[in-house]
């Protein structure tokens, strides 16, 4: 399929988890090769992973400085690239291929710090190149379901936003790959869970309200003897317009994988949506009975529509939900190949998502060091 | 049955709810009898409400002062009173009984103010009858399933506490009587949500966990037009000893009835209630699966055998929470009856809870009005 | 309250089960008051059973036909009598009483034989006396509304039900009292499962739908190796007018508390409903999201309201659902001592329908003797 | 990635359903590259469909035929072809591609008589080629899962099976092409919903318990005015060593959307699984709590564990099952490429598994014949 988009990767050597997934979600909906990549940080275990992968040693890199360089000379070089590295690599390596015109699909939190999320928005200003941020649970049918829901009133002027994040997974002390980074300072951010799972729970609320953070006040803990960025935070939100809401992400809540839940109250109704269980989305119009609208199923509309592929009751998932992303992006890609205008139905996280994020995270560290006093949102 | 408790009642005429509850509650285990009360703020409604009660017309009262003074003298009159009255009431007509010796079970929040709580205190203090505050929640046997198991130490050191009561039958603007006075400062105090209903999630927090709250940090809202008190409260939570937590109430969440959830997470595990499912309390031994334990089945210990009727699977509910209540009200005048020593396992709300309570709703209400600054909790 | 019913009991002593159920259900409303009782198969297990009751030693007795020959003599003897006891004392208590003018509630299943129950037919025809039968899940809440549904065409002519009690008390060899009795065919019957909790199920699937059953194809098991009754049984079902359905009870599946549920589906919706939650209706009308109806809240009827105490949200049960039973038979004794007609939309479990119930179980045996040949109901 | 298996389609063309899921399922693990399709009953749909995937135009046939034979004789012709057309195709096409020593994937049922069925066997018995049947569910982690844990008698001796496969879209009549082909026996054979999502639901119980069926007695109706083949299917189950079941199929039974459910009830424990939930599997050991064991987390195992892609919480659903019996494929066609022994774990439903379900079809429609009669299954 001579039309499939040129992928590279950065990052999403062997011992990783979200490489994997990236490419997983490139290739369901068949938009994306694989054909290039810097898939680790030392040369022998790039080239080990990229065999691995099947790619041509010759597209193999070293680094991602070079993966740029050669790939934007290359006739059929990469048209887009993955960026999945630990969040401190985001902006250097971004950074080098938006300025070659290459588009950039880079994994969340935007950056490490909030200086470098400000100048990678200004890299991607300057650039004709397209940047997508895989905040992933955007992709998920029945939160589109959700956004077109509120946009279109069915609840009424949004008044309370209850956002929940909570994992186990870093109870205890660990020492794994996955675990170490993502609880050093210097390669995830200030943040701990704001940063790793915090900021996915910031998105969601304002991708589904339509709404935006205005000020916060967080109290942040590191729960772990030792552990030097937050693992649980208790975070009160005020958005624009006046309506408010409640933000809990944690690492250490015991019996919770990946307990993604948002429920967003109105004047005339409420919706609740939870990611284990994602084909399915609560309604409650104001003195009716609850609703229970499944993914493709009676009730669902245009928004979830369009990006399920199977019928109700056979359920999708993380992997679709990160695989709308891409096609997202497939879709604006190919726009841009063709030089169209893109149809407006088609939404994907944006940079500008990406700062607001980093901002949060900042925010937060801000607030819980003055004693969880209010803070406005930097931009 | 001569041996049951002779049980009086102030407030619960025709068109209350909670009275109706209370004398439910003091049927099925079948240790009360009522026999006398002053249940309206008149004297018709009064005597209409006793006589629909099938009370003998001379033990029908207009007012609880009158009652308390005749009771008090009577050979058998009344050796508990029910005070089921809108919260302003309270102090004033426990106090008529208190001073009399006659034992009072009060529903809560124990009064509208606080200097009413501490003057109730010490008249508490100052008599031999018992006070007996119906916080309800603490009846169910999950709960009581729960405070053993952390009591015992099953999840570890308590690290993370979630609680929230979400209701939605004030969304909208309401006049009849239930809301009417919930929704008056001069009945209901200064706390709107929170004193009704966040009242009862910040006891149960600490009931279940055993912890003391020390400071708070509130961010109120009255989201319905003209509402003169909170109808939502965000509220995070600092408790003695390092624990953290967060409390939401609100009035105004279409699709929550009556959501009362406690989540609490630990060094090594994890607990989940939800009052609307009250047989089932998720446990989760950290690297372990979750573990469903239902009321009297398999895994439930003797706190939750010795409040259960039925076998499991044979669903109790509010009125068998409620009445347990009432159940260890009456163990505890029975044994004050015989001059005996109470069995440490007999646990209700005390005044001291009560007080807690309306401490609770006093630092919200302060902290919000000081733009959600942490403030710690008067006594 | 002089204006209670005059109740009395036989069975129930002190290690009973079903008779303390049926002491509570009795009080919750407030109709009955308990006066006298034949508690034991001995008089000194009854006396100290009536003693511990709180009973009045001369209203105390060493048998059912003492009673009922004393207390028809009394100037304010019993009204009502409550029938506790095994299976096989059913008929013979229950014909005194009737005999006698005196109303009988009744535990199901009627009798241990067909024989039994067509004789206990005529004796309750030719008395003026009440008979009603505690099919007790029939006076749940959302019961009555799916029956109101039903009736009202909300799902269309039904074509499938799907009816099931699974428990896993039975699943190892057991010789507690409970378990003994219920698995000695002279005492239970020729049904284990199939008379203990089937019985159950076969009502509810004709009380919901309003159908009769015209023809079965059971196939019976008894895993329990020496188990001399069935402990699981699968039953093909044929109602009248061609709905058609499957009924499965077992005392064998690990996991299975009490777990009674139905599923009934027509040509325009379907209907599901689960005793262990028993607070939930769903609906789904054809094409449309499932609705989640809640006791006494938002989409809920007259005849769930009617029989609901508190608002939704506040959980009722299994005690609250028989209390229903014990009130429709109040309301009905009321009606017959006040020379009344009775208000048409109380109902209870009529001795017709513990004679379907006794058929059905006769059924199921006479297929599964005959490999699971079609048999209709003998009546 | 020169190492993908090559690939060839027949049927799948641009209106069907299934089609496009083996496409997915077939890229999701990278295994796979579509080379080749008859995709259309027509030349110029199969034309027009294969465009669209992007075939190349030399190798869009016009019927299973052609491009057999083509295939067949070039360098680097299909490996492995996908027959996902409707049923009375199945045995035609999978002849010709087995006969040329091409691997075959076959849509279920196997083929629409038994007859074909048959002859179909011994067609892949004298081919070299592997025949692969997509019961998808069989794919699932969870299921692989509980399969593991009985076979390691987890749950003790195997006492009672229930199965269930009920659907609502067929509740009223239909006439688009999904629906059209399944209720026209000459298409479908002679089952409707016992062929559809019967033979599933067989198949599943018999992988899961490891048992063989031996006899039914089925009671199939045809609800729809007009319907030809069954849309609703009552079966007892009668297993080879003693255990029993119940089995029911259904097309109109609102509110279910896809609710395939599973569950084993064994002398020491029980296992219950939902497919529209499929990362869940619960597990009762007898007398202990119920435990929630989760796609890849604590408590789960190898089988489960080597078809799982993301962490627990990260939800898997159909197409990652279908997925699954996708990557089994290629991992026993790779293992044949080179001459190697198939790794024991490697599973995927076989030929023999296909007679089985046409068996069971012809079974249940024998039996209802006869009146629900026990018949045993033909091989």
């Amino acid at each position: 399929m001579t039309d499939r988009i040129r992928l590279g990767m950065v990052g999403g050597g062997n011992d990783a988890f979200i490489g994997g997934v990236h490419r997983i979600a490139s290739r369901i909906d068949d938009h994306f090769e694989l054909v290039a990549g810097a898939l680790s940080s030392t040369p022998e275990k790039s080239q080990a992973s990229g065999a691995a992968l099947g790619l041509a040693p010759d597209r193999i890199y070293d680094d991602f400085k070079q993966m740029a360089i050669r790939e934007a000379r290359l006739k059929n070089g990469i048209e887009v690239v993955s960026i999945v590295t630990p969040n401190h690599v985001h902006y250097a390596a971004a950074r080098e291929f938006l300025k070659r015109g290459i588009h950039v699909i880079c994994d969340k939190p935007l950056t490490s710090t909030l200086a470098d999320a400000k100048k990678l928005v200004k890299a991607a200003e300057a650039s004709e190149a397209l940047f997508v941020l895989t905040h992933n649970y955007t992709g998920y049918p029945m939160v589109r379901q959700a956004r077109e829901m509120i946009a279109a009133g069915q609840i009424g002027g949004v008044r309370v936003v209850q956002v929940e994040y909570p994992q186990d997974w870093l109870t205890e002390e660990q020492d794994f790959k996955q675990a170490e980074w993502r609880t050093d300072p210097a390669r995830s951010g200030a943040g701990g869970s704001t940063g790793d799972i915090g900021t996915h729970a910031h998105n969601l609320a304002c991708f589904v309200t339509g709404l935006e953070l205005e000020a916060l006040a967080a109290d942040l803990q590191a729960f772990v003897p030792g552990r030097q960025v937050d693992d649980n935070a208790h975070v009160m939100l005020r958005f624009k317009g006046g309506a408010r809401g409640m933000l809990w992400s944690s690492q250490v809540a015991p019996g919770n994988e990946n307990a993604l839940k948002i429920r967003v109250y109105g004047e005339k109704g409420g919706l609740e949506w939870a990611q284990e269980d994602p084909n399915y989305l609560w309604h409650t119009p104001l003195g009716e009975p609850k609703r229970l609208i499944t993914r493709n199923g009676a009730g669902a509309g245009d928004a979830a529509g369009r990006l399920s592929r199977v019928p109700p009751g056979h359920p999708e998932g993380y992997l679709e939900g990160f695989a709308n992303i891409y096609t997202e992006a497939a879709h604006a890609i190919r726009a841009k190949r063709a030089g169209i205008t893109l149809d407006p139905e088609v939404q994907f996280p944006s940079i500008h998502d990406g700062l607001k994020g980093v901002a949060f995270v900042d925010a937060c560290v801000r607030s819980s060091a003055r004693n969880a006093a209010w803070v406005t949102l930097a931009d």
